[in-house]
Parts: C-alpha cells; structure tokens; sequence
C-alpha cells in the first residue's frame, strides 16, 4: 500500500540555524521558509536526489508541533510521510486493521496541497506516521 | 556535500510485530530480519520505491540502541543515513564547521557494509545523522 518516503519531517526550535546547519554544515539544497498559518507550522524544504527534509517550527500559539519541542527542546524526528495511491482506501484498509486514524478521520490538504491523514504513533512502533495522496 | 536519504532508522521493541505491521497494515515490502552482531542489532529492512526504513532491534547487552529503547519503551525514529560521495572528506569538512563525529572519529563498517560515521545529535537540531559513503 505504501508507497515512496515523501518526506522526513524534523521540529526544530531555530529555523533559520536548522535551515543554515543543513546549507552551510551538510551542504544541502535548503529552500526558503513557508509559512503555514492553516498548519501551525513555518517549513523550510530540504530537497535530497530522492526525497525531502523538512524542517517544521512553530507559527502561532496552537502549533500541533508546540508539544513536541516542549518535550524535545533541541529537536528532534517528528514524523515520516508515506505516499499512497488512494488516501480514502487507504484509511480504510488500517480502519479494518485497528489502526488509529488522528483527528476526524477525514483527510486534510496537507502542506503540499494534497489530502493527508496522521496515524496514531502506538499503532506504529512511536513513529508519527502521516499519510499522503500522491 | 550529502546525497540521497539511504534510510530511516527506526528502533522497535518487538521486530516481529513492527515488521508484520509493515508488512500487512501498511502492505510494504518487508524483508527477512539479519543479525548484525558486529553492531549489536537485528535488522529489517523495508523497500521503498525511492529509500528503505530500517526497523532495528537489541541483538545482546552492549546494544547501541537500548538506551534509546529504555526511554522510549514503545520504539521510535533513531537517525536518519544520509550519503556522502567521500566520507573521509565530508568528516574533515564538518569537523572544520566544529560538529562532533562520534566515536574515534574513525569510519567503521555499516550495516550495509560500507563505511560510515555518526555525529553528535546536539549539533543537528536532535537528530543523530549518519554519513555513509555511497
């Protein structure tokens, strides 16, 4: 079901040093930061040959990420996004299995202006797993 | 300076059930696991059309993921691999910048069997990367 690794997401306290670390250290095309007010998120875009990084900070006071980095002050692996084919379909084959599906169950325009679902991360060994119709 | 995104490591407390759970709930291409004793893990790898997840577990008691593991008792995402073209001069670049390798510094043999370092998550935004020469 599953298809590529769309991207890997990282929270990070600091954009403009995370974004500076993976240009300057580690030599990496890095984009310029998005704000995303309807995600709680500003991102900044890491493209690699054969998917992406995304660096996530908090934008606004109800940023879904806030929680994270109170816990992980220095940042740290949020979540892995997964491409399907069909996000209805797929959320329905992990219904069946048990899985649990965040929030209202029905998918969201994700970042990429693609309907994403969340995951809950117990049903997936602690990883925080987003789903995205490709 | 890096390359592809090689893989996602993630640690697992039980390598059966997270690779079942790959396997039938996320319907991915799971692989066999491997005893890697030399790094103190049991791997599985997951195909992905464009990268791999790698679902680690301890192999014995010097196991380098079982702190993680205790303080993150369901499992977790432990690094991310990115590739280098010459991991000898991207250590000598980063340690130039003053980010810590881990280690003697030294490139040891991966799991993939080719060379690698790990470097200090303090200095990459609380995420353990890891370099392996392509």
């Amino acid at each position: 079901m599953i298809g590529r690794l769309n991207h890997v997401a990282i929270a990070v306290p600091d954009l403009e040093a995370a974004a500076a670390t993976y240009r300057d250290v580690l030599g990496a095309d890095v984009k310029p930061p998005q704000a995303e007010p309807d995600h709680g998120v500003t991102v900044v875009f890491i493209e690699l040959p054969n998917t992406k990084i995304e660096l996530l900070t908090p934008l606004g006071d109800a940023s879904p990420i806030r929680a994270f980095l109170d816990k992980n002050p220095s940042g740290g692996i949020h979540h892995v996004c997964y491409e399907v084919d069909d996000i209805i379909a797929a959320r329905d084959r992990l219904k069946a299995t048990g899985a649990r599906v965040l929030g209202s169950g029905e998918p969201k325009i994700g970042a990429h202006g693609k309907p994403v679902l969340f995951l809950h991360p117990k049903d997936f060994n602690g990883t925080l797993v987003e789903l995205e119709q490709a």
